[in-house]
């Protein structure tokens, strides 16, 4: 029996690889180097001394997003193969295609690009924005489309963060703003116009099994561990560091005990939801990011931990399922909750703290509470490059408008070339099916007689 | 259908534990800042090494307690929500709760403690003896009993370690007498308060399946992967801590075979139990710890390792069945077979290395053999504080005795109040499981219709 | 009913273990020793400064090879435990046998040994050998079969490094050549002579479930994650040590978007198969080991990354069932395809490295060009210990042959010793079941009545 309409969409996944390998060797082929090694042996010994007060940051963010990030996404009972896999490529796709796009904007000289860790560091930040964009639609949408989404997101986030960070001068070291509040409202944008008004209804298929939410629950370990990594990679090594790792250790751990508070109160009977501590124990550490390197106190860091715990469970309790009936928006991992509120959550929070820092520093102890650094900040004579404190205030929320805007638009227009027919949208009765998608070799186990291939073959048919 | 009753315990676990976090946040606010940043480059340079010497470590440690310890605890094949959850929720609460007391009694001066990295760990130090007392009555407790016992144990571990390391001078630096001995018998005191006289019968949820041991065997090579960053992590840089690596590596290596043979020995056929590789495998790391950072020879190190795997097979064959019926003391876990016997044995093996060590210090090369440094060690006149072999072994001999005695009488207090009905005990039947803790969304699969949510309801209304 | 003729074997695995252990005490008791403590504050320093540039990369590798390894070899879904407790049990036995040998033959001064951290790591490399060439055989062979095998493999392993490395002076600083087509073609030796020409049928235990698959996937991410710290951790500190990250990370890339492309164009309906994804996305890791500190432009790490998928997947899909049939050779795990065929595309690209860098040596950039160091290398005048590119290329080639030559021999030899009866091979009808040496406490989870514990003892007894 010929199935070739079938086959057909998922021959242009191969062939979209394929062709972007091509294009990253050639790339490669025609600009990148790796920097002369050094002649000198201070040279050496400062190489060195990077690369060990890099690689282990590094190390702990792969782990967190291979791992930590595709368990956690793994909930889908009959779906943990594709979200591990989808993952996995998409972070290595997009990596490579912000390496790519990065080198020709930014590392461009003399016909050169010079990689180094930090290249490649930089990249797989753009990438994290890819990761959870695909939240919104994880399990609905075709590892094509997933690809033609990241192809689309990684440019605008760069021009966003370009933006963001060197135009507006907006301070946001662990990417609170260009990361989290970016690849939300991308991934709600992608969302709403790939699956306009429809409602989705419930997939029997969408339910955690006690199984897959487990295996959820360690990824979000996971994540919760290494996230102090996350936040301070890219922090100036020193005492910024050590408040940046301090400060996001705490928020943390406000989350994770304000979490089992805020769940057991709203479930009727004081249990806890596993959504919930998934997702809201790691919402402290989407919030503290733009402000992990100011100078707060420390108590701040713990409000600011819990406060966006509290507003990641509320999402999930009320805002989701009312934007789901309100809007028809469909958000499949609760991404708006766990990215979209707390990120808005730190950006305000930045605000405020800029504003304090600059009242506080006319007081008596100046040296101690302006932000001395952070990746993105260039400290022009000594305060925000010399715009005072409002400017700067008014920068983050500037950068915050952008941030949303822009992602939301650019979301939009994505998700509106996602519908086109040859990238093979899995009609709805076989999605959160990893059947579609892997040669799944004992059937019997995973799925019952009404989901064999031959009839996802007819039932992809009928749809394409 | 009104249940109040039911569910007016579960209301106290977010009370109480909101009413901590505002205690905290109180605390923070008045009293903790971060440390001024340094004016000078060296002191950054200092700052910046300290945090790449430390950082690794802690990432180390927070990823054996939260991931690995979790998934060694959820052995209980309906109960693996709880243990992950419930063990990370103790491991926020007590480090918190360590942090603030330890600020009080410790750092407090001028009116503030300055936070840093070290103190959230040694804070997390004291954490971990409450996650292992946990195992003595894992499944059979509520949360907010678990929570009542982590606010009582840590406290009197702070004072015990304070009298052990600081007054009588014990050397501990992996915490073999100061966590895991008093942590053992901390957790047996409240096991034999709490289950007084009553034999607690084998419950049909109690037995693990292989999924569930296979995860809880995951836990147990991840804790064995990264117990020497928990026992050099305090040592001083340099040789100490480069010795007290290798000696845990390779009390860990001998252990690990050791096992398996001990293990295949006592079984009547020659198979390996999985509860013997799920915790013998680590008793060398328990042992090591008090002798890790002394001039020990490394056959000392595999000796101990051995010796320590060995004693802890035969208390899981012989001695927790043994006590269980004669002394009723119900011990889940086998706690007093991973944390007491090859403690004890540690800090026998620490009384007999500090007496080799003098009279080999009398011989020809005295440098090599006296014991240089560790983190509690006071090294006055270079020979332990100036108190000679003989004082020296006396005190390690007496901090066991303090760890013991404080934690036993500690722990029966702690479990005599935990008897109080308002902390909602489950009763029996509803042990060991999910359900009873955790929304779980699909019944059907995890549970038979015998223990649904309206019966566990019901079953907890007549009992509180 | 007495069963001594079933029981007997299984007495061996703790009488060899222990008499191991015995001779290893005896060993360490003898003769080794660490280093004395530094007097000098620098050299405190030094020794410190190791500790953190080595110990990172010595726990990430760890956890690779216990955790990463274990889980991926745990895709037999009724062979979990035996996948892991056998990965566990036989790195550390080869990792202490191996100490043992080296320490004899190459670290033996004034009758001690002096035992550092960069010792035991590079026992640890000799004992991924055994647990790469076991993969051929898993599920089928006794555990005392595995230790034999780990017994009979380490000290070939240890000459063949040695006439490699040191004699022929190959450049190998990721171990392509020396462990891991070494591994390699032992495992394929072994199983041939112990198989012999019996074709192996397909085993109903056989097929992985999805949940089995899911685990081993896992694995294959922590695999993935954590690769360049084993193929960097020998490198010389700064640049080269940089390069090598670099390279490994672009190989690792590569391959995993590769893999994909791969598996989608050779399944017939464009489905991916688990199989492929577990292991290609691997390979790049293994070929770009022996050029990873080579002076390539990045474009070949990426080529090379991406052919070794291809040639991994194509192994699979052709070679492997075309080996089975042809020359009834049993590969389970695949390590041919893994281990075999990008090893060797990895060691001919090191001998194009070598004489390309020569000629653009000759041309301007110099030193850019020349490999500068690797652990193994002794770059006396220069350029590869004076012996010129074509010299080089030959090693290459001669260290490949040396490899596969003295492996498959060795191999053949100790596959026909694991024959011996009294090694208690399990008969075909109890492979891949754990129950054999494991006491599954729930039984009626794991197995059907057809395979209970009283059947496995009788069919064992009738094979004996």
């Amino acid at each position: 029996m010929a199935v070739p309409p079938s086959t057909r969409p998922r021959r242009l996944l191969p062939l979209f690889l394929g062709l972007f390998q091509g294009v990253l060797l050639l790339y490669f082929a025609l600009f990148v180097t790796y920097d002369q090694p050094s002649a000198q042996v201070e040279d050496t010994n400062l190489v060195a001394s990077q690369v060990y007060s890099t690689f282990p940051f590094f190390q702990d963010i792969q782990v967190m997003l291979v791992v930590g990030l595709g368990l956690l996404l793994a909930f889908l009972p009959r779906y943990g193969f594709s979200a591990l896999t989808h993952n996995f490529l998409l972070l290595n796709f997009s990596m490579q295609w912000a390496l790519v796009l990065q080198g020709l904007l930014h590392h461009f000289h003399h016909g050169q690009v010079h990689l180094d860790l930090h290249k490649i560091l930089i990249s797989e930040f753009a990438a994290v924005t890819v990761l959870i964009s695909v939240g919104a639609i994880l399990g609905r949408a075709s590892p094509c489309q997933l690809l033609v989404m990241a192809t689309c997101e990684i440019p605008v986030y760069l021009a966003s963060e370009w933006v963001i960070v060197t135009r507006l001068g907006v301070l946001d070291v662990g990417g609170t703003i260009t990361i989290h509040v970016f690849s939300c409202y991308f991934g709600l944008g992608v969302s709403k116009a790939l699956f306009r008004a429809t409602q989705q209804p419930l997939h029997p298929k969408e339910t955690p099994t006690p199984r897959s939410d487990l295996m959820s629950l360690v990824g979000t370990l996971i994540l919760w561990v290494f996230w102090p990594s996350f936040v301070a990679v890219l922090c100036q090594p020193g005492d910024v560091q050590h408040r940046a790792i301090l400060n996001t250790l705490l928020a943390m751990s406000a989350s994770a005990i304000t979490t089992v508070v805020a769940s057991s109160l709203l479930e009727r009977d004081g249990k806890l939801s596993l959504g919930h501590l998934q997702n809201s124990s790691l919402a402290g550490g989407v919030a503290i990011g733009v402000v992990a390197d100011m100078a707060l106190p420390p108590v701040a860091a713990l409000v600011l931990g819990s406060l966006s715990a509290v507003v990641c469970v509320l999402g999930f309790k009320f805002l989701t399922p009312f934007l789901g009936r309100k809007l028809t928006l469909h958000d499949q991992c609760g991404i708006h909750n766990l990215h979209g509120l707390p990120g808005i959550l730190g950006a305000a929070a930045s605000t405020v703290a800029v504003l304090v820092a600059s009242k506080d520093t006319s007081g008596s102890h100046s040296s101690q509470l302006s932000p001395t650094g952070g990746n993105a900040s260039e400290m022009v004579g000594g305060q925000w490059g010399g715009r005072g404190a409002g400017g700067q205030a008014l920068s983050q929320a500037a950068g915050l408008a952008v941030a949303i805007g822009a992602s939301l638009l650019a979301g939009l227009l994505t998700g509106a070339a996602l519908r086109f027919p040859c990238l093979a949208q899995p009609p709805e009765r076989l999605c959160f099916d990893d059947s579609l998608y892997f040669k799944i070799q004992d059937q019997a186990e995973s799925s019952g007689p009404d989901s064999s291939a031959e009839e996802g073959a007819v039932a992809l048919k009928e749809q394409v």
